[in-house]
């Protein structure tokens, strides 16, 4: 029987790369995207897409409302930045960054995880390219595992082992995207700007879409999706 | 300035007892309230009551859906345990233990935390008289305040050191409600019950009932709230 693994989409071209691995891995996958009020909200539509694409059997969208508490550019009234240089992206914890949001997103994956008893929870987090977010690094994850087998009734009694996996951790961007092409993801699917313009066109400025654009030019291919700029 | 805490108020005796000692420290307090789903929703009103009576001047309810995974009895339709001996809540984990719950409202505390600010945040979980979960216990407080550093902004750059308070962990039920009696705590107001009968009325017979009302008797007092059984 195909083990089960709980992998948190986003409709970004890493947690499409993340899913198509733990496919890969062998495991039969729960996605689960969250809607946490972000302005981007045409991401959802694209983990639906990106889900049904890689033949997803099931898929949990989970409401919460991160914009009650404000405090990021993605979920207050606080502009995204654009045309940053690749020295200003790499320097600092930009404004984008939405307090404590992989911690919540891993918790409710592990409750997730817990409720259909999958060990493994898939999360398409990359510390080299990664804005400079603290809950993208390799020792958080580890932390986070800790705390799993902690928390539940299932690692308590040893009735599950849950394993975080970061798959993306130590790639870089091109080196994502060529991977994910090997494994056929279809990036055109994939949605990665802050602050789209339309619900499907990419603004081509913030931080998320300079990243995804040189790490296709890095890759010597075409990113398919449209951009304004 | 008075220093802000964010303290998980639920409305039931525990964290309404937690909130009034977070008062006695000197913080502001930020309560944080979850509607996770739960069939026991008349804690939610409490939680409202009890802050108002604890002149909380700031309260958020976070809605999350706990019930779109099931696998508890607080969220899905399995049955809430009755009338259990002091022996049989002791032992084991009951269907009442929700996946993750603790880790999910810790980690939305903490998102509420890190926004407002707030180094210090209060959990009114009790290893005690704990009915076995195992999000009620030290070693996963410790183990949420590491994660809590190397998961935030705030905590990587240094700008806040997370405390998890969890001042209840060691204590009994009786000695929570003497404790709470002395800080001016009205019981009359929180809620307890899994499965109250109207919105106002305890079944007196789950666990939460159960260990409720030993906790008065021992103390040697008169539980204010109104009972089916």
């Amino acid at each position: 029987m195909t083990k089960p693994a709980v992998v948190l989409l986003s409709g970004g071209l890493d947690s499409a790369t993340a899913c198509a691995m733990a496919r890969v891995d062998g495991f039969e996958v729960y996605a689960l995207s969250i809607d946490y009020g972000q302005r981007h909200r045409s991401e959802l539509d694209a983990a639906r897409r990106v889900g049904e694409a890689l033949g997803v059997p099931r898929h949990v969208v989970q409401q919460i409302d991160l914009s009650q508490f404000g405090g990021s550019a993605l979920t207050a009234a606080i502009d995204v930045p654009k045309r940053r240089s690749e020295d200003e992206i790499a320097s600092g914890i930009p404004v984008t960054y939405v307090p404590a949001r992989n911690t919540v997103f891993l918790a409710l994956a592990l409750a997730y995880a817990e409720v259909v008893q999958a060990a493994d929870i898939y999360i398409g987090v990359n510390a080299v390219d990664y804005s400079g977010y603290p809950d993208c690094r390799g020792e958080f994850i580890e932390a986070f595992e800790r705390l799993a087998n902690l928390a539940t009734k299932a690692g308590v009694e040893g009735t599950l082992s849950f394993s975080i996996h970061a798959p993306l951790l130590k790639m870089t961007k091109a080196e994502i995207i060529r991977h994910g092409v090997t494994l056929g993801v279809d990036y055109g699917l994939t949605r990665s700007c802050y602050d789209p313009v339309e619900q499907d066109t990419a603004c081509g400025l913030c931080d998320a879409c300079q990243l995804r654009r040189s790490g296709f030019a890095e890759a010597g291919l075409t990113d398919p999706i449209p951009y304004q700029a």
